[in-house]
């Protein structure tokens, strides 16, 4: 009888010495603040503390060993996690007794992602544990995993890898009288085969996202509710972003602004394509968008502020005469210029108004973009990596407007 | 110069007879409850109440006018919601004085969806209104909203629609050596064609889907975090549900299991592909899921509680000899047979261990499946419609295994 696979053979498990070394900086924090424990729950969180995503509470001491407490799926968890311990959890209520067990004492004061954690479920946790005080830890969570190591930036460049690859495939693919949806799912397809995992992870409420943005022509003017300079009109006003049933016609451009995932790790990329001769105040807002791309990345390294990139490239587009197009227009215009990848595609570094310096280690993308009312959206977006002596470029692909039929 | 479209052309637009009917009815909810009002904010609630999905709060007071504060974007809110209160808001701080003037006063009682609103949200919102207590609405709008309407249904019958097309189509895409993930963008890519979606809203915490699972041979018997009897084992731990890389072989079976999303609305779906003859085990499980679904539509009809529903399912696994294999194997046995759907995938009722009955109108997905270890998962899964007659089928396809190849 075939044995079930628990876990995608080809799939990389996180390291030990990762795991271990992204405990301590959470410990180190826990400590600095006089908390007593972590209880962490979140997805996306989980996977980058434990190395494995189950229904489970991964309890954090300031000090000595990280215990995960798993509702489901304990064997798939001790398959996927470097830490040795993983105790099977009945339900929740059992919580509170296993962790004075194992640790001796029940915590004082608890650190919980708050930013995150639903009212009731913070509820369920303050009758488990109620001689506890709670506060939140996770902005502190998202300032540590802010910075990537080495092993993180591997994974980040196979998700823009994918990017690239798939983006080398659209000339073969993109052609007059497609919808959107219809040249979209082409596209995502050979993203799947690729290896593309599907959910996009955002931390922020209610923000949301299906592989990016593959808009055509004035689709690329239609803003939303997300928090991008360019969203689309999608389908219906229930999911109002992304693809349209618009045809992409001879003339227009296609922005296609994607959102690879492998691995649970993020990139974030755009380039332009067109069929047919693009407007010139197109072009030339294209070319602005590459001058503010490369004013940003010269300023860029560790300790300078988000503040300085944000206002460099505001004053840019000022420059250029296009100041009421940039990163959306009108009501539609986002004030940043860039924000942090990682396992979630809304991470720090968010390269706007913020005291916020760069520090090596941290990896955002970077995309100044033009809204331009009847005409379309354009502009360009490159993943980097932030190094000692300032960026390094991530989405490896070249920058020209890809020339189509 | 063309204008920029702000809604997809062929979109429907939610009548202004439908928003007025829920509407009323959570002001009947808040007034039994002694509330003053609602804040509602979270992307399914919003679009259910108001016809919109933007960065906005939907302030419904008890009785009177519900108005939109819209901080992103009332341009397109004013295009897609039926409501006349409609109200460009430049921050949060705004609120209570825009509401004390539009409604005499501030609010005292405060109905939130505190079963998603995260913690630090809710404490910006007591902030804002410091003099008031706020209760939870969630469960409350829960309960509405797992109650259809004919416009409602009737986007759930094309949600189901575009599920049982893709399915006819599969024929001519399944082919030996195609890995999962190759395979599954191929379906992907004609869901998109036809208008689906993309992003499959669910409600509870930490839950997350892409597309529903599709699945082949033992890849079926893989359980993970999800709520669900089958998941996959994804294509790494850090999102461990789903396709995987391994190829499709002859002797392999491919299940189906779809979740639609056509108008924000949402339908699923279980069909069973094989490539070659299936064993004997699952051939008799898959004949044994199709007794225990007629069984359990037979006995459903308003007024029956979901238990009884659940029990009889239960009783009709074990009287087959597969209890251990009902809904998942082992730690991955799920505790339910089905699960109401309509803007979230999880919605109710949840046919389990549960008192809640039946009621005209309710929309839910029934799917008795089977994991056998070494095998596969198998089983059947569509989507009713609670009649005062009975179930109405929604997912109208042919219930018997698809032979391929």
């Amino acid at each position: 009888m075939k044995q079930p696979p628990l876990v995608e053979p080809r799939a990389t498990l996180v390291p030990a010495a990762e795991v271990a070394g992204r405990l301590a900086g959470l410990q180190a924090g826990l400590s600095a603040r006089g908390l007593d424990a972590a209880v962490i729950v979140q997805n996306a969180d989980l996977y980058y503390f434990s190395g494995t995503v189950q229904r489970a509470f991964l309890y954090v001491p300031a000090s000595g060993e990280a215990t995960l407490f798993v509702r489901k799926l304990a064997a798939r968890a001790r398959l996927e996690t470097p830490l040795t311990g993983t105790v099977e959890l009945d339900g929740p209520r059992d919580l509170p007794g296993l962790v004075a067990r194992r640790y001796g004492a029940l915590p004082r004061r608890v650190g919980l992602e708050l930013d995150v954690l639903p009212v009731l479920e913070y509820r369920r946790l303050e009758k488990l544990f109620p001689e506890a005080a709670f506060e939140d830890i996770g902005r502190d969570i998202v300032r540590q995993r802010a910075i990537k190591s080495a092993w993180e930036v591997t994974r980040i460049r196979a998700a823009a890898a994918l990017a690239v690859a798939v983006c080398e495939l659209i000339p073969g693919i993109l052609r007059e009288g497609l919808t959107e949806a219809a040249f979209a799912g082409l596209v995502e397809a050979e993203a799947r085969r690729l290896g593309h995992e599907g959910i996009i992870r955002m931390r922020a409420f209610n923000q949301e996202m299906f592989y990016g943005q593959i808009l055509s022509g004035v689709s690329g003017t239609a803003p939303s509710y997300l928090d991008t300079p360019l969203a689309g009109t999608g389908l219906s006003p229930a999911i109002a972003q992304g693809v349209s049933f618009k045809p992409i016609r001879r003339g227009d451009h296609v922005v296609f602004d994607f959102v690879p995932v492998r691995e649970g790790y993020i990139a974030d990329f755009t380039r332009i394509f067109a069929l047919g001769e693009l407007p010139g105040e197109l072009r030339r807002a294209y070319e602005a968008a590459l001058r503010i791309e490369a004013a940003v990345v010269a300023a860029a390294r560790p300790g300078v502020t988000c503040r300085a990139l944000y206002e460099s490239a505001l004053a840019g587009a000022a420059s250029e005469g296009l100041a009421a197009f940039f990163m959306g227009h009108g009501a539609g215009q986002v004030r940043f210029i860039g924000h942090g990848v990682g396992l979630e595609l809304d991470e720090l570094p968010v390269l706007a108004s913020s005291d916020l310096e760069l520090a090596e280690g941290m990896v955002f993308a970077l995309e100044p973009k033009f809204v331009l009312p009847g005409l379309g959206a354009i502009g360009i977006e490159n993943t980097w990596l932030v190094t000692p002596s300032g960026l390094a470029l991530i989405t490896e692909s070249p920058e020209h407007i890809r020339q189509v039929g």
